[in-house]
């Protein structure tokens, strides 16, 4: 038998500071942001509109963000994910120059961490991916740790550490799209009168709407980011595992839920950072996903009066709205129905 | 609790003569036409053809004018429909400048009548709305009215009035593509013999072919026009509504209709106008959608020998093949299977 | 009743050396990438990546070549098979020059063969079918034969025969893009060390992976080739059919498990020729599919020490792995799992 096909990587097959340069780099294209549109339905003018995008200084509108995270996202899976058990997290992610379309986006990746886990049958593994353009300018740059089984129980993996995580992004280390500017920001076009200057540290901001997922969408779409993940695909052994059912990939859940925000945070044009985040819940087709969100932090860009970076918690809870905030349980644990918890920055206008 | 959302306009917030320019300029592109394409399955080889298309006279294959009505209609909802218990009807749409991919869309209402219903829960408001591209030219410019609940059923509406309609879009107000030539006009490409020369009006044509629809499909569809009505895209909701199900938007049945019409009308290149529609049932994910038409009236187009218009009836089915052209029943009623009943204006080469 | 519909061509319409041209030219595009990667989640480097193909002495990255047959498939499919019963084979496929987002696409067929079959109600027509682009450059060229109904039993062919068709096709006979260059092949980025030199004859490669079929992917990628047959879209007819259900596009089988093969055979970057193929079982929404291949033959290329080629066979399964390499039964018989037998030559990089 062929043993020429791709097995990924179990917990012993890390080294600290192993680098991984991953296949299949992507170049995006207009094709990808009518797909975008067509499985999240964004409204933010920014990315829909060529015109609007240029009375902001960009060349033209730029891929959501957050695709351009699943694309380099999804180049890391066969090597870093293939043999998870659980994407545990992320943090410290930047969003750098913008992609537009005809860019390729390639990704590599450090080993920051490995830690094996007491039941030596998995063990977490904490990678720092960097995805960049054709002229190798970063386009994201974040962590994540990942839950990994090993291939063998008594494998030893000889250097272990826990790397000290990056708190959320400071605003100096936001990066602003060069020659963006608010100067003709059309409130009107972009769908709300409120801006940075009009939120509250503390504030938080039911999406009202909900949308429903179902397997076709979400297959494409994480096929569309050439994420090979076992368990979004294949129902006739998922149909046998531990839900029964295909895991919907947690991306998908974060763009549903950056889509569904736009009702609230219509100014909240670009993602710049991705300070922390969690998948508290699986998903599966058939349920609805709703979301609110809470002001956590106000900062200023260093130079700039015309834009400001909120920092958002962005929460997604299935089939259940979301006017009530849910989040804990009184007993201080996750929210059955919470399947997101995530922690970003987004840039807004500023008031003249 | 934060109030930044939109909860939409309802029956009482609108005035007569009130204008309303809608959020999100969208930049229709490439992948619209290939998403358009995977939806509906449209063969007229004015669309699908750079090639064709330039050959009549075209600088490119233009969008289907369906899916440019789609886009500009999408704008209008969050401000007209979000609210709305009914989609009543059209009248008056007229396509003006082909769509091409890169052109930006935006759209403009005028509320030019307003009608409280005797119950008064609801009212019917009527709005004109424009559709423009990058450089204001009209792209679409139609009336809808809509039947929208009240918040408060005690509000008063100060001024009501029930518009004069348009009937149905003379020939001389039609807009034909600058440059536009039939001079090399290619049948066997087009995929039918028969030209503007071989209808008869009141003949009437089985479309033979249903297409079956699906959730994931309606709502790729209905988010890739930027569509936010609730009732498309929520199971947890719809679930416990009137149709315990999600709603089709009735925009998707008309192209799903277009797209079946080739079979029998191959050489109506392109919609110019629409002079009424009414989505006479509501549709469901599973649904077989069958289609015919009848023509209705030939145009001379004012001052052009090579190419004529044809007024149309468009009837979509459920569940039920066309080839008894059901419309209403005995009691004049309408049939329970017929769900669209569409009249509106096709461009067609003529004889030589 | 309108008799200006497309009923298709029955058996006893078609003649021996019958040209016909087919409707429908297409414009292919970014947008056809994009949906071809979100309903597939094809890998390979060369069709993912401008750059890469650049590096490889392309201009851009071409279309799939799958989507390239698909799309001059799917426009015989009016004239040729919407009476078809079955698809039976394939033979002779060679494709031509690369296909680029912005060529379009015709197709013409000749009639090479008719055999009526000894019921009366059926016979197979055999065609041979030619894409070509915009400069009447061949893009792929293939015979098919297909089983299809005849309209009166009582019809009388007049000339019948069974073409001999062409077996596998010649290394002397591939087309090599204008160009190509494997001098800067990168391995890490096409996601594969193994090279041509690396596979033996006889080698048989589990593909690992499965990925569960939707109704709503089927049929937009049907419909994105602009494929009319009946069979893949209508459950109202289908429902009460052979089946009880939807068929799926025999074509999408293929992408599926091409798709399926980069596990393996990430470097074998184009597809060249189309040597034989059988739809063994028909396929329908919810079933997994599994892939499987075995190297044929080794093909040197003339003049080329850089590049050769692979004639593989590439088996597809339903419901089950493909780690036991299941094709015939003990009886001889195809096994009932098996859905796809498919030869063909694929381009892979040689060692230097």
């Amino acid at each position: 038998m062929s043993t020429k096909t791709n097995s990924g990587n179990f917990f012993e097959d890390f080294r600290i500071g192993q680098e991984i340069r991953h296949a299949t780099p992507r170049t995006v294209t207009e094709g990808d942001i009518a797909l975008y549109t067509a499985l999240y339905g964004p409204r933010f003018a920014f990315n829909s509109s060529a015109e609007f995008a240029r009375n902001m200084g960009l060349e033209s509108a730029p891929l959501d963000d957050l695709a351009a995270f699943h694309v380099a996202f999804g180049k890391t899976v066969p090597d870093v994910s293939l043999n998870a058990v659980a994407n545990l997290g992320y943090a410290g992610g930047r969003f750098g120059v913008p992609v537009f379309p005809g860019d390729t986006i390639s990704t590599a990746s450090t080993v920051i961490g490995l830690k094996e886990n007491s039941n030596k049958q998995t063990g977490v593994v904490y990678v720092r991916s960097i995805g960049t353009n054709q002229r190798a300018e970063m386009v994201v740059d974040y962590v994540r740790w990942v839950m990994v089984r090993k291939r063998d129980v008594e494998a030893v993996v000889p250097e272990q550490k826990v790397p000290e995580l990056p708190g959320s992004v400071a605003a100096s280390d936001l990066v602003i799209p060069a020659g963006l500017t608010t100067a003709g920001y059309d409130v009107i076009a972009a769908g709300s009168p409120y801006l940075w200057d009009d939120y509250q540290v503390g504030e938080k901001i039911d999406h009202v709407d909900g949308t429903t997922i179902e397997e076709a969408e979400h297959m494409m779409a994480t096929r569309l980011w050439q994420n090979t993940a076992k368990v979004h695909f294949n129902q006739h052994t998922e149909g046998q595992g531990r839900f029964g059912r295909r895991l919907i990939y947690g991306g998908h859940i974060i763009s549903i839920a950056r889509a569904l925000s736009f009702n609230g945070l219509a100014n909240a044009f670009k993602v710049v950072a991705i300070n922390g985040g969690r998948h508290v819940n699986p998903t599966f087709a058939g349920d609805t996903i709703y979301a609110w969100s809470e002001v956590l932090e106000k900062l200023d860009i260093p130079g700039r009066t015309d834009v400001g970076a909120l920092r958002l918690r962005l929460v997604a809870l299935k089939n259940q709205p979301a006017a009530g905030f849910t989040l804990k349980g009184e007993d201080g644990k996750d929210d059955p129905a919470v399947v997101l918890d995530f922690d970003y920055t987004v840039l807004m206008a500023r008031k003249g």
